[in-house]
């Protein structure tokens, strides 16, 4: 079993891969799809890099961290698949991404555990789509409703990723495509509506001329835009009860917008909490610089602390680099409606 | 469909469910697993918070966000399902837990992405078990391998999760199962060895019996140990090629032990970085107080500023709680090994 | 010259001393001004502890650093001056203070140096008082204008603190008079209007009712206060010119309505940064935990790793303390002036 | 008085000036000591700019805040005194300096108060000296000592910088002289022993000499060493009771060392508290990106939003800059050493 896993993990047409420079690690690239080279072109395909020229063909066919030679300058590259963090930060960018980390963090705090064991579909809204990394930490989590279900079996959870800019939602689905395999492809629909509210409301509207009543058809929804304090009623309406609303801003104002907004509107969530994803190497995390390092004594200090130069750990917080990613992030939760039949009971405010 | 399970979606025996008091938000309890009262007894099952008790039959059938009221003391609690960060905080615990949100960032820097796809099982270590935090945040990120599989069909994914203590053991098969009704029961196996080194060499050493040349057999594995530089060398032999090593740990210089041993043992591991999760609420992330509040202003302002009690927006990182969680991560992933096939190639140093 | 120092530098009546707990160093008490008893009273005068008391006797006539013990508890206490942080924190309060790192970090902010050489006065406001930790902390930093003065000289910088609650005046009085000896006592004036500007514009009429046309008479102001915006205006006439003004808030929103006022009613300040504060002990420090403790080690590690019980480095920030103090800082400069002589040159927008 | 002073406040020969571009405030140049034109050069004294240079007969006279053109590109630029942190920042360096806030809140945590009112000297040390910014930021603490003295009175405070580098030594004394027109220039001196340890060993060597029994002659002591474990032994002999040793490491793994040292040697000091300045702009602080910029509106939110592109507050934590500064800092008091008078009194383990 495993021996034909082994064998099956070699690197196949498709594949879009990273290159990592072993003398300088920080340098890494990502290739395109890997493709064989056909009989009616001159240059065979290659990854470029900042030393020479890689061939695809020395890349199919090789394991993951098999050390390949650019043709060109001789220089070393470990090949593997890239982590989603580099698939976000070495593609190719028409927006600025939500950091790979700061995506995991913003899902996890939407606390989403699908029960792929209930009969029904969960559908989840993001707007908008933008580079694509939310979509992809979003698709991953729900992806687990669609595992294993035979080829023609019905989703049992789809994200709905829309963007009024129709590039990005091209864009993203070729990132979720050549992501892994496309591993996450089929868990993801992208849609180009002039506006959120706009999708939200054609499906409302389907909805209900089918003469269901209950027209909340959201497990959950994430919002990613410039104003997101106007969309929040329609999506509020859409969600099913308990079911988070997540709002990712880069500035804390815009969610105070948002709060202004559902206070004013009395729109029917539960804030739960507004947290901020520290601004560093994403995920609010800090990335720590642990080397040994030679660093020089005084002379007169040889016989007391060894040789001159002493081998020492460098044991830091990682300095120099950009500060990147961050941002703020407000949970919400659908609040439980009054319904003909719950009569009775009590209603949070 | 959908009303289907609307109807379905109230809580029933077995749940564990939290009740947040609708006055003070900030008191919370989770309850044991609901049941309905039997003849036998001369108290119903009730759920005891500081402000008078609960009967279970109050829950038993309601949806999620249903004020219930205290038998005795008349306070109004709101009723759902845990998040998993409400689950690890609110149990009753034996030890520290890594919180949930330091779990997620912990497994989202593993990268792990199982393809379900693929003809293979993927096998996962987790050592130790201690408050089963990460287990529950690890088993999350593999249910995929095995959601909609046939119920006599063999598991695509499994974690190991090892701890000497056998309570902890214990403690972890509870955790799991009680956590949104088993959702992730089936994909975890607890194991008591004294060591975690002893518990893969049984493996290996099985393995090796059955003729096969592929030892390796771990697809991931998660250290939380007092001294992990003791089991790395054991590790490293079981994990696949590029498979991910993850060492988690609250003192910075556990981890530089790890990297001595590795260096001084010439252990086959890549380093790949090491971040700090900051302390705070978990996750590395800050909460934030943001909240209309009343501010009185003196009374010579009045004709400029409006009233006398002007309402303003309290809006800054929240302050006074304990700060919690936080800790160390260091990443490493397997290097590719020389094989009489593989003769030909470079190796990473 | 030593020597006598050394001999005077033991504790005197009026001094204000910090007692710590030799055996858990955590708990602190700040006594009252030492005396020696009276022949009227019954008890003589001590320090009250969680573990018994400690006559002022025991206490007089010693040196910093001196081990006393309680009267009545046996307790064994380490006395000394307290540090400025030690001061606000262990001082009753009736205000939250400014922590007293963060006080320092918002005068280092202002950037102030005072030339002692040059021939003026140098005048600072800060509003309000409340808690004094800001007053002693701008009063250290300009204490050296005013230092080894003849007693008759009159003062070359001075700092006018203001605060309409009168008790927060009287507060400040009592807590510059009874830190290090009153060691900054004569650089700061206490006053109680109804509000900033009241007091502005009463020193603004005597100046111009003096015919002086240089109006302009503050080398520096500092704002805490509820409502900041509204005193923006009357701050920056009185301001001389590259003056700090430097805006202390808990809550960004009340930087971001200053910045609103200063944009609307077109104030000559030039915004140089904002800066937030971080909570943590105060001055955006975190206090980290760095000590050996004992580490049990499985049973059959005992080969490897030595001893059973092991001695390991806790090297971690520290966790499970409140988190206080923090804010937002804004820093301002007064703009140059067009006056009728510099008529000819340009002014910054 | 204050007239006098707003006439003299012009930029004098040897100040160094900062000029920041008026259009892009990021870009800001140092200037050298201004001077005026001498007979014999046929180049004017200019400041180089990236937009052109800027004659020091353009500056001089001029008040701060005076705007200035270049001669070339006619590019425009407001002139200020420097802040200690843009001297540190914006001049020429040899070594990398610790940030000005750093230093600032370095120096903060040694709490110095000098009572100029005792009849002593207070003698501090710093090694080594390196860029000059530790070393400002101390000077400026200890000024109060000497300010307003006799120009023939002994001074009562003194910073003692030892580096073995004798460049550093040299830069140190023209840094210090060329910050605000040497203010502080009195209070520091500079030496450049071959190691701390053989300054310190020649002092007390020469108290002894003079049969002095009070040996310990500090006041307070600053490390930032490669190797400060090293040194404290020596240090700790020659600060006075109660008195402060102040440890700044970039590396945790030096604060280890130096805790190890202490507890090894049984070296008569008591560790007060460890703290980490976080990186980022120094001083720990985090930098805000506030201000008002246009966002665009899809074109059919117009009637709700009002116009199509709309004004809003970007209000975050500043990105994209590069991550300086940080550190680690110990700080040690001296305990209280047993005297042939003292020997009843108890002493601190």
């Amino acid at each position: 079993m495993r021996c034909a896993s082994a064998a099956a993990n070699v690197f196949r047409p498709g594949d879009v891969v990273l290159l990592r420079d072993v003398l300088r690690p920080s340098l890494a690239i990502l290739s395109g799809p890997l493709r064989l080279p056909t009989d009616t072109e001159d240059k065979p395909p290659s990854v470029c890099t900042h030393r020479g020229e890689v061939r695809h063909t020395a890349i199919l066919n090789a394991h993951p961290r098999t050390l390949v030679k650019s043709h060109t300058a001789g220089a070393t590259f470990v090949v593997t698949f890239p982590t989603l963090e580099e698939f976000v930060n070495f593609r190719k960018r028409k927006a600025t991404p939500i950091y790979a980390f700061d995506a995991a963090a913003t899902v996890a705090l939407a606390d989403i555990h699908i029960d792929e064991r209930e009969h029904t579909v969960f559908e989840f809204l993001e707007a908008g789509t933008g580079h694509g990394s939310l979509t992809l930490a979003i698709a991953r989590i729900i992806h687990a409703a669609n595992a294993n279900l035979d080829k023609n079996a019905p989703r049992k959870a789809v994200l709905h990723s829309v963007d009024r800019n129709k590039d990005h939602a091209t864009y993203g689905v070729k990132n979720v495509r050549e992501f892994r395999r496309g591993l996450y492809a089929a868990d993801v629909d992208f849609h180009a509506p002039s506006t959120p509210s706009e999708y939200l409301q054609s499906r409302l509207k389907s909805i209900t001329d089918h003469g269901d009543s209950h027209t909340a058809f959201l497990s959950g929804a994430f919002l990613d835009l410039p104003s997101p304090e106007l969309e929040v009623e329609v999506v509020a309406r859409c969600l099913k009860t308990d079911c988070p609303l997540v709002v990712f801003a880069p500035s804390i104002t815009q969610i105070v917008d948002v709060i202004e907004a559902v206070r004013a509107k009395n729109i029917q969530l539960s804030m739960c909490k507004v947290v901020e994803l520290l601004p560093g190497m994403g995920g609010s995390m800090r990335e720590w610089d642990l080397r040994r390092a030679v660093l020089r004594n005084p002379p007169d200090r040889k016989e007391e602390g060894g040789s001159e130069s002493q081998e020492k750990w460098v044991c830091r917080p990682l300095v120099g680099e950009r500060i990147v990613g961050g941002g703020f992030v407000a949970v919400f939760r659908k609040k439980l409606q009054k319904t003909r039949r719950d009569n009775a009971g009590q209603l949070e405010r």
